[in-house]
């Protein structure tokens, strides 16, 4: 299998099915196509695919849209558990999945996912703040319905897709220090101590690309952690 | 079950689960809310659901989005064929609602679904262009490698979730008189001559509220249809 994404550093949508498949031990090459380059048309053009990463090849099967990837790597590998096992906290982890893949655009347009930076907290106006207000609301009814029972520190107990489609969104609350209590700074550490995104975010690290539209003109408050 | 919906006339988030419970024969009751009136919010928020429209009230699961429930009618009920039975047509089926689910909001903005109107033809910019090339793109795909050998008129043979995701933007490519090949008009007259679609329709003509936000400001060429 062949999973083509976009920089580290900044690839939101990149990060949601590259994360679930290392933490489900699905191998895989990538094809890293950097953003806001005169390469980047071209060649994800070439897969003939969607108009943009990620895009999945499985032989002569290829998938795009990160809901539909993830969706596609439940069919083809039963075994992992891409969903909750369980048909209603599955029917909620979708929810929230597909809430995610449709909407929050005021929080994803106002803070861009940048591994590399972290800012200080400020009032980002209220469509952002709704935004939050209502992630936080979903994540906290996924962990209290259904994560806390089943064991793991995860939204459904162990790491599933809706954790995968959610992890970008854990970042932007880490580098844009949104204020969260307790229970959501310990979902958020372990999204962020996963192996999986240890391993993405360093590799994003050493990126030399710079995206200009993603990177904010506040001033930096410290590192992405720490 | 409970479908949570709009009005007819105007909400093509509605039509996309309804238009596939009825045309699978899964049976269930409607509560209909109207768009634009001061009962809608509380109605709506009551179900403690989603920010909006469509809910599926299952007994106790409460589902929203309405890829998600679409999935958790596949689940739900395994023997009716809510995506296509082959893993390959099942993989571009659930690609393209996701990329419907997320997209196309030139289209979406430029020209609401109003089961009412037929507007003339006309220039409505490249963003919305574009848009129609690309719906225009993945409806020949489906047709080409998955629906024509499959039997049915539909986009994988049978109407699926596909073709439900698909139902507004026929209906939009109706009103607004998008000019389209002979093997698209087909597979749009397939949706438009659903007896599901007949049923929404006739329905939504017979609803008094007005919507003005998605009442376009042109002259009208004729009925809906003919």
């Amino acid at each position: 299998m062949k999973l083509v994404i976009a920089n580290k550093a900044y690839s939101s949508w990149s990060l949601r099915p590259w994360i679930l498949m290392r933490a489900l031990g699905i191998p895989f090459d990538e094809d890293l196509i950097p953003l806001d380059t005169p390469e980047f048309r071209p060649r994800v053009d070439a897969y003939g695919a969607g108009r943009t990463v990620p895009i999945l090849v499985d032989g002569d099967v290829t998938v795009w849209e990160s809901l539909a990837i993830m969706d596609y790597l439940a069919d083809r590998f039963p075994q992992k558990a891409v969903w909750p096992a369980d048909i209603k906290a599955r029917a909620f982890a979708r929810t929230i999945a597909a809430e995610m893949h449709a909407g929050f655009r005021p929080l994803r347009s106002a803070c861009p996912m940048n591994l590399r930076k972290r800012y200080a907290a400020k009032d980002r106006g209220q469509d952002v703040a709704s935004d939050v207000a209502r992630i936080l609301h979903l994540w906290r009814q996924a962990r209290e319905r259904f994560g806390a029972d089943a064991g793991g520190p995860f939204l459904f107990g162990a790491f599933t897709a809706a954790d995968a489609m959610y992890a970008p969104v854990v970042a932007r609350f880490q580098s844009y220090s949104i204020p969260v209590d307790p229970d959501i700074r310990a979902y958020m550490d372990a999204v962020l101590d996963h192996p999986a995104f240890s391993e993405w975010q360093d590799a994003g690290m050493k990126e030399a690309w710079i995206v200009e539209h993603d990177e904010v003109d506040e001033p930096q408050v410290g590192p992405f952690r720490g």
